[in-house]
């Protein structure tokens, strides 16, 4: 539950009404950045984190330990220091130093957990332009992001018009269909389930088997089929009992699950799970047409052909959305056996996509 | 936890010693029939219970109500009881009425709960042999089920395999795959998160929070993406909290986990599981061609495009095992938007799929 190592911090105490109701008084943002920011303040880049991701998307010299886009950011890489400047911020409700559950409610002077309040993806957005505005950055070259940093990229994109010049999403959508909110309500429930929850006022790391298990079931739609059964034994690995691991697809999992242990908070889980279930781009809007009409950017709208937490149809459909309305997007379908999470996996293939976009 | 009120029962003393160790000492089988076995015993056709399902099949005199195969058998059904005498067993470590966790182990006078031994689909199949013996049914003319049921007719079909002249399969597998296990072990790690489980040896109806939950996480598999994202509503239907409903498909799955309790024992919700998990239909056996040798059935095997916990291309592919030992199967992909459930729901297509087979 802290923000990484080499996060700078940034505080705003204007307050930030949040869309569903309540209001934070005070934003704390984690951000960390590559590179420099130009005279003019044109050459500047946004990476977005996923539900797991934080501020430190890539290692440098004031924390060498890998990023979560660890190989995009740097001289001569996707995301190329050389030419620009590159900042990417803990989430907001996240438990990686960005005002979240684990702050403190300066009104209360208690930490917020359970009583944090709900936020959205539009939410995410509002506090990373509050810190481009700290950073006195009017317009990104660039926002990027996949998942969860698909649709804050997309946001932005839609919601600011005016402040970016080209947006990259890979295995996002434009709004969460039901199928995808059923996934991630079982995995809400498993943090409910769990007794140490408390109605989210939990002292320590509270529900930690809940969420093992929420990460657990996340894993499972995160990689696809084919991944899992070209990985893992078909035959038992051991003798077969019904609490043990008898598969060594159910060791795999169970890492998964407890790797998140004592870096996310559980009411972070939460909030940032349901903020991606809430998620709705044209929410607000009276039609998509006056959504997009103000968009001035131009999109590369990226999907995998074997994501099954936001199939690759829905990507589709979003560049279709774009183009009829008359916008600049590229569809770049990928045939990937990972999945989902491909983004964070296959940098060869992601970074060439980005070069093209960025050229 | 009690066999559907239209069953007779029929106890075997002889005991079972069942596939991955341990033995049962008493064998108690609940088990309804429809319609008359004939002169000479060879029309007789054995209905396997999906997960969830036991001996009601369908209404009868004794029990008018609704089956779990409900229109699938009486006069003039794809089971027709005019022509054959159908019969259906509850599930050897079920919860309805043949031995199970529930059962009292006639050695120590007590219930088995947790003690219950781990037993694999080939255990479920030896029991449906044992009552067909007690029949005096040498030679079935059909054994058919679905998913789970699937695996028993195939197994049957392959270890006995003068015993039958027909199989029809739905969405089953030959042997389940890691990424199947994988969402199984999410749903039974839901079991033993509950701290009502005690290792098995609650007394009541126990973990039923993680019950529920284990059949929340099996419902987002059951049914296909397409028939949630159009059954549901893609707004909110109430104001958003991390504990509370916010989406109707919620709702279902809620209702969907309720409805499993009181009913279903959790101890044979995990014992059914892990023998899904362990089937593998050529275990055993030096080699498919030789597993295959001996097989004397015509099958039939369907399978359902957007089936998303037994792909299709599973079903598809024990088709093609089975044609290339030269053994008679026939082939019948079915686009349906339900998903791996469809042969529960669609009566209309399963039946004209199980006359062309019985014909």
């Amino acid at each position: 539950m802290t923000a990484p190592i080499g996060a700078k911090r940034f505080q705003d105490d204007s307050g930030l009404e949040v869309e569903f109701g309540g209001r934070l008084p005070q934003l704390e943002i984690a951000y960390e950045t590559w590179g420099q920011l130009s005279r003019q303040k044109d050459n500047a880049i946004l990476l977005c984190p996923a539900f797991s991701g934080h501020s430190h998307a890539n290692s440098h010299e004031g924390d060498p330990s890998p990023g979560w886009w660890e190989g995009m950011v740097g001289s001569g890489l996707a995301f190329d220091t050389e030419d620009y400047f590159v900042v990417c911020a803990s989430l907001l409700g996240g438990s990686y130093g960005t005002t979240g559950p684990w702050s403190v409610n300066p009104e209360t002077g208690e930490a917020w957990r359970g009583r944090f309040p709900v936020v959205g993806v539009r939410d995410l957005v509002d506090a990373h332009i509050r810190l481009l505005d700290h950073l006195g950055i009017e317009r990104l070259f660039c926002v990027a992001g996949g998942s969860l940093g698909a649709m804050q990229a997309l946001e932005l994109g839609v919601r600011y018009p005016q402040r970016v010049r080209k947006v990259f999403t890979a295995s996002g959508t434009d709004r969460t269909r039901p199928h995808t909110a059923a996934i991630r309500h079982v995995g809400r429930q498993a943090i409910l389930l769990d007794p140490k929850y408390c109605g989210g006022d939990y002292e320590g790391n509270g529900p930690t088997d809940g969420l093992a298990l929420a990460r657990e079931i996340g894993t499972v739609f995160y990689r696809s089929r084919e991944e899992l059964n070209q990985r893992f034994r078909w035959q038992p690995i051991a003798e077969p009992s019904r609490g043990g691991t008898v598969f060594d697809v159910q060791s795999y999992l169970r890492h998964q699950g407890q790797k998140i242990l004592g870096d996310f908070d559980a009411n972070s889980y939460l909030t940032l799970s349901l903020a991606m279930d809430l998620f709705d781009v044209w929410r607000g809007f009276p039609s998509r047409e006056s959504a997009l009409e103000p968009v001035e950017a131009e999109f590369m709208i990226v999907g995998v052909d074997e994501d099954r937490l936001i199939p690759i149809d829905e990507q589709e459909w979003l560049h279709h959305a774009l183009v009829t309305a008359g916008k600049r997007s590229h569809w770049r379908p990928i045939e990937n056996h990972i999945g989902h999470d491909w983004f964070l996996v296959e940098i060869d293939q992601i970074t060439e996509l980005v070069r093209e976009l960025l050229k």
